[in-house]
Parts: structure tokens; C-alpha cells; sequence
């Protein structure tokens, strides 16, 4: 596989530190410099804390684009940062991978003039989490052929809201495919009052909170004489490396912009 | 193992079906007789959709038993039938295991006094699914080292109640050994009423219901870094025999009256 | 919905009878006659143990076509038979729904063109099982962006082969898509021989077999932690109906022949 | 509750930082000093990534006894130390709770002897996961209910042994109280070898090894129509404190040497 040279841009974050392991257990990608609001003229490899990646820091992104040669930054900072530094790397006609969020549709759309006209890629993903990007996109396959569907997800006790983020896109995304329908016999009654979960337009979801859980989810189809589950487990952080990884390889192959990362995924 | 002749009072139900299998399928069970409301002086095998098996059919269960020598009288009729068949086992000697529910305090202390003048035992249970009742034995455990733990019970859309009698059984025995503890945080929001499920003394617990499904229930214990989940699947009605079965081989040993599956499990 | 007139074809046998209550419990579905080798003139509602539906019995498949108004052709007969039958119902301009195996390449390249010729939709599945063709189809989806994958399938201890016939196919199908790769450290050793598994092309396939089971299988994929996990489970043979259902809904659409559920899901 | 002043020995060692942030957590317990073998006379507030307790360390444990009043000693530190440390604790009739291995049996015997002179309580356990405990001893219970089970343990995909230790240590358990028993079909045959797992007296295990998996198993119990799983996650360090937490409170109430866990789990 081509050698992919990759600028990182937030490396002490969590994130940022996550994509440092995965560009050194990563056998064709390389770390050719390092962008970070502090640190300018330094290693990686001088950083308590950091790998030994005898990679630059630059403070400033013009002139890490002007030294370094490199083929993707891959930007792990914060909304504000993340919308200058991106659009910055199109101008340098360098092919961008972003993590952060606080992007406008205005934003996305001269973003997206940029990438085309320089005929690069530029992939713009709030959530990275593959695995989860998976169960919603199979669930909602699954929904056009099982129209009873309920949801639990599990997370540690420390959440303060409930159903979770995840487990109520998927719920959306679900309702986008099969008519309004209302789940269980019509004349159920709850002895407790909320055994039945939360309704979504008809779709039932569970909210399980215990510490020692991280971050799961299931969503169970039911249907003649069958079930058919699908279940995300995310144990960590690292869970998010497998998308940057994803996003990588594929910025190097397309030549507009793309939002979402179930919009790379067949 | 010593072989065990069995009267069977109820051959026709449900039950009474699946004690056949049971009975032909264990070596050392034998069908003595059945009492049936119909069918008197034919034998099972003249029954259509019964096994071929060449015992006689009685209606009167005081003349089966002075005809008929036996070890066990199993009855899986109905509550009033019952109680007159266990009173009318023990007056003739014989050792009874009795699915059937109904009886009163009174009842059972008048059946204990006549199992022990004869020293002879009786089973009375009122649910013999062994699996479904290790599964509340093993949660009640549990629970003095987890204390915080939440409760998914899944079943057919047909079914009307929520909680399950089971998930609602579970969540008592469970209060019965813990202090009350509201779980989660205590700052939590449902976004959509009833994420959470519904509360008994602080334990969370979830119903789910959807087509194909049969009874399940799963008990999800949290602590420090670590889950301990404890899971029941019933899958037909078969599930209640190999209770039956443990109690036959039970009462043949004990010389008193128990009451629930449970005080036979060590 | 549009009403859709069926014709069936093996009423009696066991995927006969539950494909005779799907018609029963779909409210846009109507039998119109069924095919049997015997009860010629008979109704469904004369058989003992059959539904009580009003729809007239042919033992000629033809007289049938000729006399009767009907849509589909639902076939769960025998390979012999089903060949027949399937010609024939084309002959008649009757779309097909057929449940057999045993098509030559030849028998099938000849009935596409007699669909194709009258323009109806004739579809011939092995595995009605929708819930198993979808958990294939997603495991083989997964495995694009999951390398490393397992597979525990579970079932009954009656079952002679190990692996299932649905493991050892989803296998092939991860296979193609992925590169071969030995899972697992290089270096693992197997305290007792046999514990990992077995392998097909490095992927490993676990076969568990207990009373009580049916039949389940789960795929399991790790990455950065986290795991996705799919899982099918069939209690009975009322699972193959939902595959029947959307086959039937599906053949009023199509103009040709598609061999293959998998091929109808998008 | 009762405060319990604990003296902690290897702070600064995994399960040690795991223990300080236990004390800190919990409302009764209290850091009365810390033994390490380095840092003596700062406090644990003054070590870099240690928490905030204003708990002095030592490096020699006799002074520490003479000095400071406590309840317990916690010993997280390694078998020759933690040996020492545990015959000095009783000589000063301070209660022991030991997360250490290498004791023999005469060891264990001369021990015991001192606990039961001072009259104080002693419990040594080489394994604090609660939740694995409480896996094993409910597998052991089942079992002789359900003759026919499965084991089927996953870890992450660097583990070099197959099946693990624990997966091992369950089959035993399981082995001593039911009848050797071949499960499976007689005639089953393995299409691939080592699909059906590696055997330990008659019951089949299963190594699931897949990257981002943590510790996981799964006891599967399987009877007439249902089944019956027992399962533990084990997704940290963390997981070892409730046992630790036990430990620490019951060795408050005997005055004997416990050895095992598993021994003071009713």
C-alpha cells in the first residue's frame, strides 16, 4: 500500500493521542508533523507523554503546509480551530480528514467548492465510531423487512440523559423507512409505569444505566418465529480509530467533500 | 437409579403431554397409570395424539390407586382437582409432586400434617420451569455484591403485562437482600418519558415485546469495571420438565411437604 | 394494498400449513385454491387440522390455472414437483413463489426466459429464512471495515454437522471480501487441542450444541474497542414466512426471474 | 457503617492506585498511611499521579504499625513481600486483607495459627474479581440441574493461552459435581476440526479471540426447551475492587485465615 504522510493536528487531546498510536501501529501511514497551540520548534518525541515520533510541531499551520510535504492533515481539535485549519489545508491543496463538529451548511458548501475545484478529498466526520455508524445503517435495512424493532442501549450510571444520542438516531433513522406503527398488543398495560420504555413513533427504547458499563447498544428486530440483533459494544477511545483509519485511506481516492462517515461506507 | 412408577392425574393438558415425553424419555420413570375426567378403562395408547403407552386410564383416583401400585402421583390439572388429588395421595400413602396453584395456607398445613404421619413427601409447585427459578436464586445471590442492577424481560407481542410476573419476582427477591438504592444518577433526565423504565424500589426494569420472541429475562448486574449478567430463555413449554423431573426424584427422598421449587435447590 | 390472489401448492406439509396461516393473518393476501396430491374436490376447510379456508382443492395443477383466478403461484412442495409446477404456472402467465431446490442452471435459464417472455416475476428462493440471509448479508458488509471475525452458531444437540451449513456459508461470504488473514496472536497455543476453533480461511467458527437450543448463530467483529455483534435467532419453522411474504410482495413488482432471497434485499 | 482505617501496601502499583481510588470512594473506608518501598516520610498527596490523601507513607512496615492506628492492611504488592508483610501485620494483631500469590500450604497453616491466637481475621485471596467468582460458583450450582453445558470465554486477540484460566478453572468446578458425560450427538461429526471446542471431560470449550475484546465469558446450560447463560465482562483493572471491598469488610467480622474468595461468598 502507498505510504500515506499524514500532518495531525490536536496531538495531546484524547483523540489526538488515540491517532498517534494508530499512525505508528499503521503500517503505511506516517506522521510528517504535528500542528498544536503550543510546542512550536519541538518533537512529538520531546513531549512527556507522547510517542517517540521524531515528527515536528508547528504552532503555525501556513508554515507546517509550506515546509512539510505531506498528504492528509488529519484534524482533531476543536470546532473553531477544526473550520480554520480545514479550510486552510484546501487552499494548500492538501486533502483534509475532520473530527470536529460547528460546521454551517455555508461552511460545508464553499468547503466543498474548494476541494472540487483543487480536485482533492476532504472528509468531514462528527462521529467516527465505525462500529456504531454500522449498527444504525444495518438497522435500518433491517427495518424494511422487520417492522417490529425495539432499542436498549447500556452505558455507564454517570450519563445524565436518557435514551442516548445513539439510541435515538437509530430510532430516527428507523422511522425514516417504515410507516408509523404502533408496537406490542394494543390493550398492554404497564403494572409499573414505564416498563414499556421510551415510544419513538411506535419504536420502544430502554435505557440501562449501572456502573461498570461503557457504551453499548442493541437493537432487536422480532418477527415470525425469529430474532435478529444487532449489538455495538464500545469499550474505549480507540473505538474511534478505526474510522479515522477509514477516512484516511479514503480521502486519498476522492475529489470532493464528504460529510458523514456512513456516507463512505457500502 | 431406581426405577419410579408413576400415576399421571391430567395426561390430556398441555403439561400432561410433555410429562409423557418425560416419562418415556427417562429411564428410570415409568407410567403406572393416568387419571383422566374421560377415557375410564382405556389405556393411553388407545388415545389419538398421545404416546403409545400401555397404561390404564382411571377417572376415579381412589380406585387407581387401590389398583394400582405406584410411588408418585403427578398432577398437572387444575387448582380445585388438585388439591382433592394430593389430599386423596397422601391418605392412600402415596407421594405427590403438584403443578397446580390454589391452595391456602390452611390447605398446605393440613397436606404437611397428613405428608408427615405418614412420612411420605409431597412437592407442591407452582412453577416448575428449574431454569427460570436458578436464574432468581443466582440474582438474589448476587445482589448482596451488586447492588446495583436492572432487570430486561422479553416476550411475545401478545403478551399484555408489564413487567413479566418473573421480572417482577426477580425485583423482590432482589429488594429482599439489598438496602433501597435509587440507581443511576441522580441527576438523570428521561428526554422521553419512560427511557428509564419503570422503578421497584429503586431496581430498573424493562419490558420488551416483539413478534417471534417466546420468554427471556435477562438480570444485568454493574460494579466496579466489571458486569455479571444472568440469563433465562425459555424456549416451549418443555422447559417445565426437567422441574418435574427433579421433583419426582426429589420426593421419594424427603418425608415432609415443601412448597415452591425453590426449597429444593441447594 | 393491493389485494394479491394465491395459489398453494403442498398445503399440508409443514411449511404448507404455516405458509396457509400467513395467508390467514395478512390482510392483503387471499387463497385461491391450493394444489394437493390428494383431496381433489375437497375444500381446506374439510382437512382435519387445516384452517377453516374456504378455497378449493386441485390435485391437476392446470385445471387449477384453467378455472381458477389467481395472482401467485406460492410452490412448497417437493424438487421434483416444484420443477413442474413452476413451467406450468408460467405457461399460464402465473407469477411464481418457489420454495424448492434442486434447479439445474439449464431449468433455470429456461424458466427466466419464459418469465421474461410474459413479463411476470417468478422467484425461487432455498432459504426463506430472512432474518439469516440478512444477518450474511451484514456480516459480509461488516467484514469490509472489520477484518477480524468469529462465529459462534448454536444449536440443538440432535445436529450431526459441525459447522452449520449457515455458519460454514456466511465464512465464504466474509471471505470474499477480505483478504486472508490468520486471526488471533501468531504465537497461541491451545492448552487443550480444538479450543479455538475451527478455521476457514483464518476465520474461526465455534459450534455449540445443547438440548434446549434451536437454532442461532452470532458474528462477532473486534477493532479498536469495540465489537459489533449480529445475531440471528430461529425458534421454529414459522421463521421461514417473512422470507414468503416478501417474495410474494416482491413478484407482483418484477418482470423476470431472481433465484435467491439475497437478491430481492437491498 | 463503621470507619475502617486501612493501611495500604504498594500504592503505587496498578491494583494499588485501583485501591486508593476504592478508599477514596468509599464512605467508611479511610487511608490511615501507605507502605512502599520508596518515599518514606512524604505523604501519598505528594506523589505525581496519585491522589490527594493526606496519608503518610513508610517504607519499613513495623514502623508503620507502631506509629499508626488502623484496622487492615491491604497488601497489593508482590509474593515475597506481601508474605512478609502478612506475618508481620498478624504479629501486631492488625487484620490482613492479601491480593498476593506464593503462599504454600505451610505458609497458609502457620498463618492461620496466628489469626486464630490474636483471634483477628486474615483473608488471602489470589483473585478479587467478584463478578468471576460469582460466575464460577453459580456455573457449579447450575450444573447440577443442567448436566449439558458450554463454555465459551473471549479475550483479546494478544492473549497467548487457549482456553484461559478461568474458562479452565469453571470446567473443573463444573466437572466435580456432575457424572463424566460425552455431550453432543454420539454420531456428530466435525465438518472442520475443532468446531465443536476443546473438551475437558465431556464439556466443550470455545476461545473467541478478537482485538478491543477485553475478559469475557459465557456459561451456556442447556435443558428440555430452554437455557439458561451465566456471563461476566470484565472491562478493567477496576473490576478486582468490590472484591477488595468485600474482603476488607468481612475480614472486619472473623478471626481466622480465609483463603479463597470464593469462601466468603455465600
Amino acid at each position: 500500500m502507498k505510504q500515506i504522510r499524514i500532518v495531525l493536528a490536536g496531538p495531546r487531546g484524547r483523540m489526538g493521542q488515540e491517532a498517534l498510536k494508530l499512525i505508528q501501529e499503521t503500517d503505511h501511514f506516517e506522521l510528517a508533523a504535528a500542528v498544536d497551540r503550543i510546542h512550536d520548534g519541538k518533537y512529538i518525541s520531546d513531549i512527556e507523554g507522547l510517542p517517540s515520533l521524531k515528527a515536528p510541531i508547528y504552532t503555525d499551520i501556513e508554515k507546517c503546509f509550506q515546509e512539510v510535504e505531506a498528504d492528509v492533515l488529519v484534524d482533531l481539535t476543536t470546532p473553531e480551530i477544526g473550520r480554520f485549519h480545514t479550510k486552510k489545508a484546501l487552499e494548500y491543496g492538501m486533502r483534509a480528514v475532520v473530527g470536529t463538529t460547528g460546521f454551517s451548511e455555508e461552511d460545508l458548501q464553499e468547503l466543498r467548492q474548494a476541494a472540487e475545484e483543487k480536485g482533492i478529498g476532504c472528509i468531514i466526520a462528527p462521529n467516527f465510531a465505525i462500529g456504531a455508524i454500522l449498527m444504525m445503517k444495518f438497522s435500518q435495512m433491517a427495518a424494511k423487512y422487520f417492522s417490529d424493532v425495539e432499542i436498549i442501549e447500556l452505558h455507564h450510571d454517570q450519563k445524565l440523559d436518557a435514551p442516548s444520542g445513539t439510541g435515538l438516531k437509530t430510532a430516527e433513522l428507523i422511522a425514516q423507512v417504515r410507516e408509523t406503527k404502533q408496537q406490542g398488543h394494543p390493550e398492554e398495560t404497564e403494572l409499573l409505569p414505564g416498563a414499556r420504555g421510551a415510544n419513538y413513533d411506535g419504536i420502544h427504547l430502554h435505557s440501562v444505566r449501572l456502573p461498570g458499563l461503557i457504551a453499548h447498544q442493541e437493537v432487536l428486530f422480532g418477527g415470525f418465529g425469529q430474532s435478529l440483533t444487532i449489538r455495538h459494544d464500545s469499550y474505549n477511545r480507540a473505538s474511534f480509530m478505526s474510522g479515522v483509519k477509514l477516512a484516511v485511506d479514503t480521502v486519498m481516492a476522492v475529489d470532493t467533500l464528504i460529510y458523514g462517515l456512513e456516507n463512505i461506507i457500502e
